[in-house]
């Protein structure tokens, strides 16, 4: 490499910072985890730090110290000194001049940034509307990778429609998940969601939903769902880490149930609150 | 944001140089392009413009100066005084507290850099071995966006089974193309390559390989192909910007004819070479 420009600048190669040449902006090579705290403790910490883990393991960065990592996020969340607090890190896995094979001796770059949680009462109350959008993502969702660009464009889809998510319908039609949370239907006594695979991430916040839904007496079902089976069920819902259980009350342009929260979705979030504190 | 940690660094947040809330670090939401000189001048120029223009139109980033990006490119260009020069660069959607949904008042940024090329004769000359990788990527591969881990792991996985190129199969047995290049076959008097869908990108070397394909007297099949039927061909050949025609002469663990570079390859690579000088 010779020269490097950055916005108008040119500037010695010799003179660029390392975050410049960062994998992580040059091909997304990395892994993220966002985790929440209630109350001055953060939740499920070991889970998310386990799955951090596995992300890690996913794409082939080996050797990284989980000890290390581990007290990073105690020492910044202590020194942000907030009690409701939203977490995020990221680990790339290094800077190099820009080649796709890796290098194995790369030093990993670490980014984490500690924010108030934007808890919203009044959309926990009302409930929330979703639209769908097609499932373009690559094929290893199990991995919590910086690959994202897909989920910001469905994102962004829903915001400019007046909705709060996105949920992704894969090319056979199947729901796989929403753009940045797990999705559940309540039908009749039943609470459904898709089964975990290769399409789906693990959400930390899906499982606790599952058992919130067992709690309050639902059958649980891992089956997919098409968007017309969505639409005809009871109540929907969507569960994520930095806004735990939300009730959805239109998803594209069909109400769901009565247009307000359904009981068993109010039960779950309940439910859930018992875990946290 | 309260709180940023970089490395071991607690960082106060206005301190934060906006590098590192670059939306292309924790998206990928940003588009690329690469470009070769040959002796001082820049090859399809015009092209790689044109087709970094759609693929910000593929990520709905509005409202870039193009005559800016034109200017930027010939200035460095021009300052590293390389002849046969590697041009990258990319443009994210800009620096920001990380949210999913962008925002459209966002100055979106740059980066770009001018290499030596690394052509090399010897390995021209002989012709390069390429693995097969499952086709991992997202949906939207005509958009030449920085989510490129699928390439990563794909172009390791080759490097480490002592190959060069990966070469991407999809779900249902149909060879997309290379991990960095279009993928090409010679069957007879016919020169098979994939045709241009959203699963491809439209590369630019591939159309001048067509061409050079025709100069050469072949007929062009634009039908995907079986990694069974690539190993059956006369010859096979990959194409890229940096690299332009290479033959492969194996494939997997198969030997593609007798394991030299075919001679119709050898003729559309001095077509090519007619092209950009």
């Amino acid at each position: 490499m010779q020269i490097v420009m950055i916005q108008d600048e040119i500037v010695p190669t010799e003179e660029v910072e390392p975050v410049y040449l960062d994998r992580g902006m040059f091909f997304g090579d990395g892994v993220y985890e966002v985790m929440r705290s209630y109350n001055g403790q953060l939740f499920a910490f070991e889970e998310h730090l386990e799955r951090f883990a596995q992300s890690l393991a996913g794409i082939q960065m080996t050797g990284v110290d989980m000890e290390q990592i581990r007290a990073r996020i105690h020492r910044a969340f202590k020194a942000a000194g907030i009690a409701n607090a939203v977490v995020y890190f990221h680990m790339t896995r290094g800077s190099a001049p820009r080649e796709r094979v890796w290098s194995d001796d790369l030093e990993p770059n670490f980014f984490l940034s500690v924010s108030e949680s934007k808890d919203n009462p009044e959309v926990k109350a009302r409930g929330i509307a979703v639209s769908t959008f097609p499932d373009w993502r690559w094929k290893r969702c199990d991995i919590k990778s910086l690959n994202l660009l897909p989920n910001v464009m469905a994102c962004t889809d829903a915001a400019k429609k007046g909705c709060d998510e996105a949920i992704f319908v894969d090319d056979a039609g199947w729901i796989t998940e929403g753009a940045g949370s797990a999705f559940f239907a309540v039908r009749g006594q039943t609470l459904q969601t898709a089964p975990l695979t290769a399409n789906i991430l693990p959400s930390i916040t899906r499982k606790f939903t599952i058992e919130a839904g067992r709690n309050v007496g639902l059958k649980i079902v891992e089956e997919s769902l098409t968007p017309e089976q969505a639409v005809a069920s009871d109540e929907l819902c969507v569960a994520s880490t930095t806004k735990d259980i939300l009730a959805v009350v239109k998803f594209d342009d069909t109400i769901i149930g009565d247009g307000n929260p359904g009981i068993y979705t109010k039960r779950m979030a309940e439910a859930f609150r018992s875990f946290v504190v």
